[in-house]
């Protein structure tokens, strides 16, 4: 993998840590240092041999490649420091399902130039290391932002990294990012939880309830499985575009609530109907 | 399969289909007869093997056992003119995922102790002949209301059934059923509906917007690809129930929403790690 030599994933969890077993398989040679203000975390990334080290900030001095995937509030917070502390040929990036304040946080940083904004549309509902799988990227998008910004060597690097891994690439800019991902992502998480929310109200006091739920409740309520560590940040970070999704979603609930008290079933089905196109849609999403 | 020789299946889909597909395997000596008004589903169906022969309900009379699994406004309609067809010695059973209307029909009925009232908790966002698949119902559950009413040799043909099916089985009164499957079931695809619209609403006049949904939106949105033929009579004839579940998730996403107007993250993070508690609730659903 070119000049890359040293790794260093700060944060290891689902995303980092896949990152990691990746780049390792790939390229067996290279020497894959974890970060992490968890340090129980990071004794399992080493028996699970997802990382080679230990290391701590001040050793990113020596890094060749550095893997920020951390919840996006430390995220925005660690990137200016870590920018900081390396050197001029260190490529880093961060893999944040938010990019704005990300990339706002370095805007004017003398180190801009070593930074990539990514954010690689894969994971699960799990977290921590164990949650790391391998070719979790394989076929998935990652939405580059403000490439232009990032030393061309530089860019040149991540994406030979993201192409061995099987991404294909999107370029968007931070603002777009944010905006559409709160609808294909941030509302559907907060959609699963606030039904998970609900039924478990609902259903609390009502023995083997759950003996009803078949793989439909499942499949639509598998996100709220979801981290509340990293995913509290990210809807703060993007409040104003979720608040619109939000409202959005809200308002055609209502509307089928109306649609119902008034027998408007003719509407009901014709809505459906038009939403069976997600058919096409997700054709090939797994 | 004891005494049952010649199965009808009335209404050729995913359910029907499925149920099909298993008792021949199971018994490849049946006779397995298709009613459907889709003459197309009917030569599918056909084709597929799924069905040995097509009928129409005047054939009935010849009927060891009848599965009713057309969707449920039809299903209401046709039990009382099919148990004024069959013998005495016939079982007939439906499986739709309403029940206090279908009992309520046949209430008074004088084959009222032919019929079994199922709702196998089975199923994919799929319809028709194309969508039944073998082994749909190993280890799922069965619910099976006022089986008091029915004929006890009859209950017993039909737990044999099920059994060999690798069914498990669950007894509730049809309005329980209703209550709970409106919770565990029809809001689920309710919300996948209304996430489906708010998103293609949203989006469609972004080009490729699409590729930026991973495989956790695909989940949370599966159901939205159900049929609406199905889905609308299960919402109209469990309307009362129905709304009272959209009343509270609404009620849930506003207050989402409020909270995060507020910069209420505290209390968002800990409602999402109470509702986390959805991962040991799940365990064992597909």
């Amino acid at each position: 993998m070119m000049s890359v030599k040293n790794i260093y994933i700060v944060g290891i969890g689902l995303i980092g840590g896949s990152i990691a077993k990746d780049v390792k398989r790939l390229n067996p040679n290279l020497n894959i240092f974890g970060i992490d203000s968890n340090a129980g975390h990071l004794e399992e990334a080493i028996s699970l041999k997802i990382i080679d080290k230990m290391a701590t900030l001040e050793d990113l001095a020596q890094a060749d490649f550095v893997v920020l995937s951390t919840p996006v509030d430390v995220a925005v917070k660690l990137l200016p420091e870590i920018l900081d502390i390396i050197n001029d040929e260190t490529l880093v990036m961060d893999v944040g399902s938010t990019k704005r304040d990300i990339c706002k946080a370095v805007e004017d940083h003398t180190k801009r130039r070593n930074f990539l904004a990514t954010h690689p549309i894969a994971g699960t509902e799990f977290s921590g290391p164990k949650a790391a799988i391998e070719n979790l990227f394989q076929k998935k998008t990652n939405i580059i932002c403000e490439i232009e910004k990032t030393a061309f060597k530089l860019q040149e690097k991540a994406l030979t990294i993201f192409r061995i891994m099987g991404m294909r690439m999107r370029y968007m800019n931070p603002e777009a990012h944010d905006k559409h991902i709160a609808y294909v992502s941030h509302l559907s998480h907060i959609s699963a939880f606030m039904l998970g929310k609900t039924v478990i109200e609902k259903e609390k006091n009502e023995r083997d309830i759950f003996d009803m739920a078949g793989s439909g409740f499942a499949s639509t309520v598998r996100l709220a499985k979801s981290s509340p560590e990293m995913w509290t940040p990210i809807f703060k970070q993007n409040k104003e575009n979720v608040i619109e999704t939000l409202d959005e979603y809200i308002s055609n609930l209502i509307r089928f609530k109306d649609q119902l008290n008034q027998d408007d079933f003719d509407t009901i089905f014709k809505d459906m109907k038009e939403t069976n196109h997600i058919k096409d849609i997700l054709k090939g999403i797994a």
